[in-house]
């Protein structure tokens, strides 16, 4: 479930005044953008922009870029932004940074045509496909992986076929023991059955071979492949208890990472990021809320708390 | 241009009718069938297929195949179905025989929108994805390059980056020289760019290194690999030459298939036959019809040259 608080109705014509309003003058009134934006869902933002255009014959979220900076004008780049095109975003920024794990994130999380959308959305941006991109800034075994997940096109079912999740399974087994993780057949498994499919086999992996496939994978986590190989189990398997984990890791004193906070927070707040919260709460015996309030300043704070549904804090 | 004749407006119930009785009592009136069904198109036939359930409680295509037998039956079948259901029957066809060179064509003929298309299709009519099913019936070097072009959603374009070109024709050409058909460069290269910026590096390569690179890479026909390779080249860079070649190939003594000339026939009727029809006089100064004419026999003959056009041949 969602953690955005939106009213049911809103009127974008006085929303567009009320962010004028905050964007003119002597500084910026950050926390009357927010107060308007953190309380808007995906439609009715889109509404707020077409207003502000017509009104003011300006882009809205260029007048932002201009107005604010830091975390606070990339989260709210980032959260202005339709979902697809936000997605698109994300994906060019991790591809520009050779940054593969969010690309295997942000291919394996949605559903099939969720992604296709998003590789529409690239095209009409980037002029380039999304593989074309992957492939020229990646080499080796990992621009193998990359390149099938992001050109994955999974057929979406429930349906499963005990018997193939058990073959694959040996397989797969098979591979890691070998430590051939990168072998043809483990990525042709993992890049092109369906998530139903997979779910079955990495169940009867752990059911015939006593460990998780993830658990055999970490003795192998210093090479990069077999991390991203994970990554893309994880976002299978279990998307909600990884993006946890990914939170957990932006959140601590090591791995303090506010994109990598944003991008969680932005893309779930309209979805699951309920579920995320709870799970946060179980694994660190802490409200996100108040990590967040600890390790986290200023109005990007604020923006996160309200995406959160938790602007009182 | 298109080759099918068909009048403008068209009645599915007296259509529907027709060919009930055409498939009624003793034997079967094949010349009846074939002189209403090689008069329509896709939207027509649509409707005549409707139209013929919700008269007589049966699915017309199910009939054709109790009626019919041989080649007729089979371009029948193919010709009933709806284009996107067409090519998803005949890449499920071509994986199961491991026809690669059907799944290249398939795969690199259509745009990416229409690609798209037959790949739900496929998943709709299959419960499997496309790339699965390939993945899982092929293996090696062979299944890296097809992976890719079933997985493929090109950037349709006519920009192209002349820089862009240079470089990966050299890119291309070092790996032929190096007989490394297979390196991952190449695949890259052809795997996910646009098809415009393709066709402008292979006129870089032709322009750069003297010969065209079909030519460089026939020296190494004896290779399936290789072959598969040229064939994915010529439907990018030369669709119409592609087919017509096709055509010839299956139309001659040695290499005769009809199942191949129904499928480009079949395909190709509403679109860019009569182009086809023409390099092929060129190439053989025989006209196409007069080819099938003197080789193929009987009402497949008859149906052939109805969506070539040509019936009163």
């Amino acid at each position: 479930m969602a953690t955005l608080i939106a009213p049911f109705s809103t009127d974008p014509i006085a929303d567009a005044q009320a962010l004028r309003k905050a964007c003119e003058g002597w500084g910026t009134d950050e926390k009357g953008i927010i107060e308007v934006i953190g309380h808007r869902n995906e439609a009715q933002l889109k509404l707020i922009r077409e207003a502000y255009t017509e009104q003011y014959g300006e882009d809205l979220i260029r007048r932002f870029e201009k107005e604010l900076s830091g975390d606070l004008e990339k989260a709210v780049y980032r959260w202005m932004h339709e979902p697809l095109d936000r997605q698109a975003i994300l994906a060019n920024v991790a591809v520009k940074k050779g940054d593969y794990k969010v690309i295997v994130e942000l291919s394996c999380l949605p559903c099939s045509e969720e992604f296709l959308g998003i590789r529409r959305a690239y095209q009409a941006r980037y002029k380039h496909s999304l593989e074309e991109d992957v492939a020229s800034h990646s080499t080796g075994e990992i621009r193998r992986l990359l390149l099938l997940l992001v050109s994955a096109y999974r057929h979406e079912t429930k349906e499963t076929d005990a018997r193939l999740a058990e073959a694959e399974a040996e397989i797969l087994h098979k591979a890691i023991k070998d430590k051939e993780f990168s072998h043809d057949e483990v990525l042709r498994i993992v890049g092109t059955r369906s998530k139903a499919q997979l779910v079955a086999t990495f169940f009867r992996y752990q059911d015939v071979y006593g460990d998780s496939i993830i658990k055999r994978l970490e003795a192998n986590k210093d090479k990069e492949f077999v991390r991203l190989l994970e990554t893309t189990i994880e976002c299978i398997w279990s998307t909600k208890e990884y993006l946890e984990s990914v939170v957990r890791e932006a959140l601590s004193k090591k791995g303090r990472n506010e994109d990598v906070l944003t991008r969680v927070i932005v893309t779930r707040a309209e979805r699951d990021l309920r579920e995320i919260k709870e799970l946060y709460y179980k694994r660190n015996s802490v409200t996100l809320e108040d990590a967040i309030g600890k390790e986290i300043r200023g109005d990007y704070k604020t923006f996160l708390l309200t995406l959160l549904g938790a602007e009182g804090y």
